[in-house]
């Protein structure tokens, strides 16, 4: 590969300013944010995404499914390398999860067209910047809605029409929040995403860039817990079928499964749990929960699901409740072309960073568009491995570095590296 | 005691014409009905229930709390006998629970109004029919609201100013359904009140009628369990602090309880059960429950108690996680007085019906005015003993067997009966 390297022309000032201006957009007393997909808080920081990319002359976009492409078109027609991730949140969640992402992008592209108009970089490919619609999917299931309906895994009409808890629309929330928008047809041959780690591995081994080499395979049951709804305060004992307790069995079960394996080889959780009809004194009837299985093997992930299956039959049996459980979303373990790896670890050499090559226990848009193209993936440490939470944290001086090594990798997309590697 | 009957007088076919009507309001696919405290559907059944009583000339007024009085005064200026249940229920209740109570206490009432006027009862006190503001405290806690604050065992305004899960007080649901009233100055001596039994004890002896002797004993607790929200597809097992995981063993613990006490003398529960953030790939941070603890005995029940919290401790300890658990109720055992019970008993038997004397393992409004007037609680069969369900079913048979013993007790309360019994 020829050296291209821009980062030591980038303006990370400018970069931190503009990221830690985001952090105001749905800011929690705790620290965090809370900019839940579609939300006021969510279309507040698009729209100045939007007008903050516009200021630096890139055109914007929005397609049918609320995901915002800014761009810049050296060449007019050539296709596009497309950099980004995504603005919305958990709710309590961390500024940087996503955030880092789109801001990082907007901001290699910004350090890529000055060099572009100062003739330090010939391009092949024009340069677009994506901030997808709904990745954490927790207002709106599934996650990785906009950037899945992007590759053709989710359809159009059905995930407009998914509806929250409160019955609100995915398209009654992009009307409210002016990005329902339409077809965009920007032609689109490689996709580049920085993330924040979300784990330890980088910051135990004291690096600060990784390669992402593929995903863990993740299985997810949606529970139903049925027994039958009576008075605390009046049925004996013998008489009940509390849902509440055979869900709570549920759940210990699904924790207990990760000991037939070796140890941080898989994960297992229970996060969402529904309790109906949730009143002090009344036996539940019904509980819904969730069960979330992620493993580095197929094999692994698919035994441990046969396990707490098993598990959560005997649990009916023995308290005379129904227990059905529907595999509802199935993530195989994908891998990111070896070229694409090469190039990010060529692109922290320019940089003068060390980096490594990581498995992802996440799910990001990144592992979807990676079906359509060829996708590079790259972390930065997270203080503690938190995320999902208020506390949350990357340094900047980890963000700036992120910031160079993916200005370089974005330098190396545009002038064809990873194309004529794939030859 | 003298004899006064007049159950053989009660005009059966108009009161369950009456009783089956009130099915409407709120009422479920599933044959139960949901007429929450302060929504529409509990407003509407409430001024169906003034009017019903306007018809037959009962004086309505609406107190401070939304308790609503009909009365009829034949003696000015001299005491009432007070009857009454409650018309709310619980979310997806029975159609009986309290507004059976209500129902035959007003037409218990109706009848003896006609026995008076036609001269079968010389009254030394007055009538009236109460229907108490949420017995059930599904909506608003804590229960049994309305004659809580009634005998002063709760504060007014600090009672209106309690909101429900959506933030609206009670002072704001009792505007919106036209029950804001005013202060009503009845002077009440006596009151008896009519439930279905909400367990088996009546159906497997198979007998009509029971006279309340006293109340379980009750403890209540708020518990939060506290850990760290995180994210299920990223965070190692052993990094995490899981509240959801905690929970499950506090709900598995409070039902465990029980088997350190003899069968059918402690119940224990766990119904109402809130997860933060609730996101089925954030690691829970938060669940918010609470404990229902219940036993004949106070020792058995404060033993329960201690004995929980310590295995609180015990998790709280093992999984990292904080447990706070505030007593959040306590209904300590009452006796209702010697004469009622008696009382009961003979309005039975002048009815032709077999009775017998029962506790009670549920709250009821009856024991809350028995802390400032001589109460009479009377129960009639519950099917299967299910109750606060769609399920829950009393007998077109039981039920006037019931309306006509209460109607016995009430012309037994209005002539004074208790009243010289007590002396």
């Amino acid at each position: 590969m020829s050296n291209v390297s821009i980062s030591s022309a980038v303006d990370t000032a400018r970069f931190l300013e503009d990221f830690h201006h985001t952090s105001r957009f749905g800011a929690t007393s705790g620290g965090g944010i809370d900019r839940q997909a579609g939300t006021a808080e969510h279309g507040a920081v698009r729209d100045w995404f939007e007008s903050r990319a516009q200021e630096f002359g890139f055109r914007v976009e929005t397609d049918e499914i609320g995901n915002i492409f800014a761009y810049k078109e050296w060449i007019p027609g050539a296709s596009f390398v497309l950099l980004g991730s995504h603005l919305d949140s958990q709710p309590l969640g961390g500024r940087f999860d996503g955030t880092y992402g789109v801001i990082a992008a907007l901001h290699a592209a910004i350090s890529l067209d000055e060099q572009v108009k100062a003739g330090g970089v010939e391009p092949s490919y024009n340069i677009c910047v994506v901030d997808w619609f709904n990745e954490e999917g927790a207002r709106f299931r599934p996650s990785i809605m906009g950037s899945g309906v992007y590759t053709g895994r989710w359809e159009l009409e059905e995930t407009l029409a998914i509806s929250d808890p409160d019955g609100v629309t995915v398209r009654e929330a992009l009307i409210s929040t002016g990005r329902l928008g339409g077809k965009v047809e920007l032609p689109v041959e490689f996709y580049g995403e920085i993330h924040i780690e979300q784990g330890r591995r980088l910051e135990r081994a004291e690096i600060g860039i990784a390669a992402v080499s593929h995903n863990w395979c993740k299985r997810e049951l949606s529970v139903s817990v049925i027994g039958e709804q009576s008075h605390t305060g009046a049925t004996l004992m013998a008489d009940r079928r509390d849902a509440l307790l055979g869900a709570a069995e549920v759940a210990l079960a699904v924790e207990a499964v990760v000991e037939d394996f070796e140890a941080e080889t898989i994960v297992s959780s229970v996060g969402q749990f529904d309790v109906e009809p949730n009143s002090p004194v009344v036996v539940p009837r019904l509980v819904e929960l969730v069960v979330d299985l992620r493993a580095n093997s197929q094999e692994d992930v698919d035994r441990a699901r046969d396990t707490v299956l098993e598990k959560f039959e005997t649990i009916a049996r023995r308290r005379n409740l129904e227990i059905i459980s529907v595999e509802s979303e199935d993530r195989e373990i994908q891998h990111f072309p070896q070229q694409g790896i090469d190039l990010v670890l060529q692109s922290a050499k320019d940089a003068g960073q060390e980096s490594v090559v990581l498995s992802t226990l996440a799910g990001h848009d990144a592992v979807f568009i990676n079906d359509l193209m060829p996708a590079v993936l790259i972390f930065i440490p997270s203080t503690g491995g938190v995320s999902h939470c208020e506390r949350e944290f990357s340094s900047d001086e980890d963000m700036v570095t992120g910031l160079q090594v993916l200005a370089n990798a974005a330098a190396r997309l545009v002038t064809g590296q990873l194309a004529r590697a794939g030859e």
